[in-house]
């Protein structure tokens, strides 16, 4: 497949590492009056228009839009059952997390919800999303079970997962999120379902091959860091690494003990103290972004974009994509969003959510960037003047045709 | 042509006044399991299923899903030349707004390039933005001049308008936009401005029709509210009702000589104080927010949307669209953001950006609810579990059909 007559390639930097950081972030190669060639479903080549090759077989012509690298939204929430919206209202009223929580709200409305939801159904309901997401330019997604919060139900989630990656050319990558919340049942015994996790669930998802990656959600009043570390160790002698909620409301030492774990990624990160990010970047851990959540949380505590990158941390950028605290996979809207709440600039923001998103999914092989060799997982868009103007149109709908493994 | 299978009819309250406040901004009247009968392009009949009319010629299945009245969007600037997406990245660098004007940004910029760019240009140009804003539900609008500050340039945008108006069956109201800056050829001459727009170019507007409603950005740096009065006062000698910019970012008594003149609406109020909010209450000016130009502009000064509320005020809500602090026409998220950061109910913003919005084009008698006899400007969403699940999924794609006239 030959795309001609695009206005702007654009690359993104194809770091040797997978990432990009500092004076790279702002770096965005791009190539005017272009050609993409692909075949089987890879990138083979591009170049100027004047080297444009021979046509091929199937011919898309961009008509002077712009041809982006599809997102790599590493943290979504994707497969549940039903939304939220009655919080939402509950929330405008005033009502506190708390008394929202009493009436039955939060991740364990969620859990009970999915519970009653057959397996098909969840998969059906899921797979709209992905579709969904699919049409606004995502190209990758890592999707975490967390909502099942029962041996039963955590590995049905997983399943639907498990049947998500069989439907879908999208890579996607699992992760198992069983220390989202402590389950009712467990009220009482906190121990008794960190064994749950550890001793029965963990080895029967990593010998079905269930999940790539174990996450817990490390925040007061959900679990601890000497839980959280616990999970991260159990992962490990599974094969499972880590990508961990943590600094959502409070800092408390997640950074620390997932740094020192070696963990994929740390997500959220709201609150951030200079130390962690000199911590941070000491390792090799991601700092994952999600600003949708404060957005429509309507608090004001977004994380110090701009002083994890000064500081030259490899940002990521995704939607956290949930019924509850983000009922969004737009990835576009996070852009702008990273640039008017976070004021993390267009290339910085556009490398945060392609290449750094691809690493925080260890996908950097295949996705990311517009290189040859990987996935041809792309996007057009309509004519538009910039980069920048992808998110300065934030209410618009740029993106016109996205190809993943070059089919769409 | 009738529509069937609705899920949900949100009728809004058609109210007497054509305005709801108060508990009535609250109440919106909804029918399940609906028909809806249009007839000539107007709303003729509706009502539960189980009374559906024999077949008409053309039928739509609503497959369950809602159908609401369009929005009534009584505040843009849908006719500019280009995109500013270089001063939205020149915020992000940090630069002051007076930095941003004196590298050529701000308003004098558009009037600059709408200088520059043919009529018919602006009228392609403008075109498929209106067409952008009928996708996403709109189905009235009002469009202000304003990037001409010329006698040449703003009669030329005020044709535009009025080719617009003959192109799109959606009912589109002109404001004069004359006082929006002081243009650089008038720098030391505020008095020869103030006189080629009271004098020369009000006596055309109105003498060939070109404009339904006279407006002026009553703020500091802009235009004073002794000027903006002296505007007010000439638009009404030939006829033409006032609609006023004020309270964007300073209260400086632009709100009381709005009230008192009796000005049809004042719009953006992120500044306001319990004195204006009085005297709002006092009069019959339509107070209008737009929350979408301080989110783009990272301004956390938010109009007190509750407290208008709770004084009884029939607020409305629009969209602000237009190229340098708004560059957005899309109404949902609006109404997410009105319940996000006005903390206003899903009912309120609704019935804001419906029925107030027409009241605020004085299209009451046409547009803002599905009442018999109005135009059948509807659009049909997916099948949605609730009202609140449009402003809740705030990065979704909703509106899966809209009908201006009946067609669509």
């Amino acid at each position: 497949m030959l795309i001609h007559h695009i206005h702007t390639l654009v690359q993104t930097l194809p770091a040797e590492t997978g990432l990009v950081r500092g004076a790279g972030m702002q770096t965005l190669p791009v190539l005017h009056d272009a050609y993409l060639l692909i075949e089987g479903g890879r990138i083979v080549a591009f170049g100027p228009m004047a080297e444009c090759p021979a046509r091929a077989d199937v011919q898309i012509d961009a008509k002077g839009g712009m041809v982006f690298p599809c997102w790599c939204d590493s943290h979504t929430h994707l497969v549940f059952a039903g939304s939220r919206e009655t919080e939402f209202v509950d929330r405008i009223r005033g009502l506190s997390y708390e008394e929202i929580a009493r009436r039955g709200g939060g991740i364990l409305n969620s859990a009970r919800r999915l519970r009653e939801t057959p397996e098909e159904v969840l998969v059906e309901q899921a797979w709209q999303r992905l579709e969904e997401v699919r049409g606004m330019g995502a190209g990758a997604i890592e999707i975490k079970s967390g909502y099942g919060l029962s041996e039963d139900s955590e590995l049905k989630m997983l399943r639907v997962i498990r049947r998500l990656k069989e439907m879908s050319p999208m890579p996607i990558k699992a992760t198992f999120l069983g220390a989202h919340a402590l389950p009712a049942e467990y009220r009482d015994n906190r121990e008794g379902y960190m064994q749950l996790l550890i001793e029965r669930l963990l080895p029967q998802i990593a010998g079905e091959g269930l999940a790539d990656y174990v996450d817990a959600f490390c925040e007061k009043n959900f679990f601890s860091v000497e839980e959280t570390s616990r999970i991260i160790d159990a992962g490990a002698r599974y094969g499972l690494k880590a990508k961990i909620h943590t600094n959502q409301f409070n800092s408390m030492g997640g950074i620390e003990a997932c740094v020192l774990r070696g963990a994929v990624s740390v997500d959220h990160l709201e609150v951030l103290t200079d130390e962690e990010i000199a911590c941070l970047a000491a390792g090799h851990t991601i700092p994952t972004l999600l600003p949708s959540a404060p957005f429509f949380l309507n608090d004001e505590h977004y994380p110090p974009a701009r002083r994890m990158l000064d500081a030259g941390l490899p940002v990521a950028l995704a939607t956290d994509y949930n019924p509850g605290t983000t009922p969004s996979g737009r990835m576009p809207f996070v852009i702008s969003l990273a640039c008017i709440k976070l004021r993390m600039l267009p290339e910085e923001a556009i490398n945060a959510a392609t290449i750094n998103g691809a690493a925080a999914m260890e996908l950097s092989a295949d996705c990311g960037s517009i290189t040859p060799g990987k996935l041809a997982n792309v996007f057009i868009t309509r004519p538009m003047p910039s980069v920048a103007y992808l998110p300065y149109a934030f209410g618009s709908h740029v993106i016109e045709r996205v190809l993943v493994k070059g089919e769409g």
